[in-house]
């Protein structure tokens, strides 16, 4: 639950870190950034400011927008029907962004929320900077990070179906309600 | 055909306006850019660079720069067994962009390349500035032409098969010959 003006003041400052991050998006795409808490009510340390750029039945592109060492919790993209699922490449536009996928654990630099040890289990760290990328698999657990200064980056990726989504913590809940004043 | 130090200085030349645009490529992204004369001589004419930055079985990302006035043929993406053919995205970065699709022919600002009128059919018009984009379904016929300054932009797309494209000009070899000093 988060509070209506919680909500715009979030997504404010998610378009102007994109933009700043040298993307340009309209005033109107601005107004679409999604704020998402899911459900945690602590968007600061688990959280994601999203703006879908295109979302077709084949194809979707996001921009997410971390705030300084926000988290986007541990989740997964599973097979739906025919579809195996969605195969998503992360490309980072500005700052650094940790991101943790199934592996050996070599986590150094992230910081597992408080008290959410088992929600996070994933522990292969790669640290991408502007201009890296990684492509994850379908099915492939990640959840992602940002540095101290925040981050922005693509999700370039198949068919995006967010509500279908798993996620390791049970508590979530994908979308955000919002509390009218 | 064209000469490998013209190959190469277009290659850094669209690099050098890609990372102008604001968006960070590695180095070795920047030499990978393809420089596309489509077989006829003529690249500052009909032409386009073009930086593959994910390629899978299911969805690519592609940034295309275009040289000032440089125009990319009319093509389509046609049918591939299953596949109803490649959907495709353009977000423009920098620059202007004209794009020409099948439709009432409105066209005020676009140059079709000397004597090519034939090669040309599509004229609608539409000038997409920064953070416009369009969506073109499989099938349908497009070229696009930068505006006097140049141009960047990105093609979302589902799995690109550029050597099955279909493209008006029957002149037309879409794999580039470089000639070896």
């Amino acid at each position: 639950m988060m509070t209506k003006s919680d909500y715009t003041a979030a997504q404010s400052r998610a378009a102007a870190m994109i933009r700043e991050s040298g993307i340009s998006i309209t005033d109107e795409e601005a107004q679409k950034v999604e704020v998402a808490d899911f459900g945690l009510g602590r968007l600061d340390v688990e959280g994601a400011q999203i703006l879908t750029l295109i979302a077709t039945g084949r194809i979707a592109v996001k921009i997410v927008a971390l705030f300084p060492c926000q988290t986007l919790p541990e989740h997964w993209h599973p097979r739906v029907g025919e579809d195996p699922g969605k195969e998503e490449t992360i490309r980072v536009v500005s700052g650094t962004v940790h991101i943790y996928i199934p592996g050996d654990d070599n986590m150094r630099e992230g910081i597992i929320p408080n008290g959410q040890k088992d929600s996070y289990t994933a522990r292969h760290e790669l640290i991408l900077k502007p201009g890296d990328q990684i492509t994850m698999e379908p099915g492939t657990k990640h959840w992602f990070q940002a540095g101290q200064t925040g981050a922005v980056m693509y999700s370039f990726s198949t068919v995006a179906r967010d509500i279908l989504d798993g996620f390791t913590n049970p508590d979530i809940k994908r979308v955000t309600e919002i509390q009218e004043a």
